[in-house]
């Protein structure tokens, strides 16, 4: 049986490639069990920012936290402001907007 | 000034790490504007769910998309059922119950 022909406009979905491209640089940032914990527990924490004094005991040294906070952060899933003498992370927005929208159609589909 | 002390069950955000391990996977395989994209044409496929003749023009042979769709099955984000010819794709609810809960919780405290 012949396969009814699809609009091309549905076949990449609903990203662009530039779209795809940010948004895969944020779920690729979190498809580490440990950053994806430190992101947690940013997003979770009591005022929604943390700093690395607050998270330091999730089983990896401070520097290790350091690190893969900075990774969040270059990945456009963390803003960091300094005040005084620590640096407090919070989640940025826009980038659950971008990953929002493909959870919002995968949700609609399953 | 001191930091006020923090309960240890607030620390690593609301994933156990048996959840983050899944959720990770998850969330690598979707690290991949390829990938990424294919899963968002299944996601917004007429019926919620699509085959590899389906989606053959997001400009990768059909080999890699096949590989892709493999690689994300394998993550946990889509299942497949075989019918005549074709293996048909769909999205693994239970993938969005795990990814949704550290975006909601994310999206409360941005």
């Amino acid at each position: 049986m012949p396969r009814r022909r699809i609009h091309t406009a549905c076949v990449p979905g609903s990203f662009t490639a530039e779209e795809a491209e940010t948004a895969a640089r944020m779920f690729k940032a979190l498809g580490d069990p440990v950053r994806l914990r430190l992101f947690s527990a940013v997003a979770s924490h009591e005022g929604g920012e943390a700093c690395v004094c607050d998270i330091s005991d999730v089983g990896v040294s401070q520097p290790t936290v350091s690190h893969h906070l900075k990774k969040l952060k270059e990945a456009g899933l963390l803003t960091s402001e300094r005040r005084g003498t620590w640096v407090y992370y919070r989640v940025e927005p826009s980038a659950l907007a971008a990953m929002g929208q493909l959870l919002s159609t995968a949700t609609k589909a399953a």
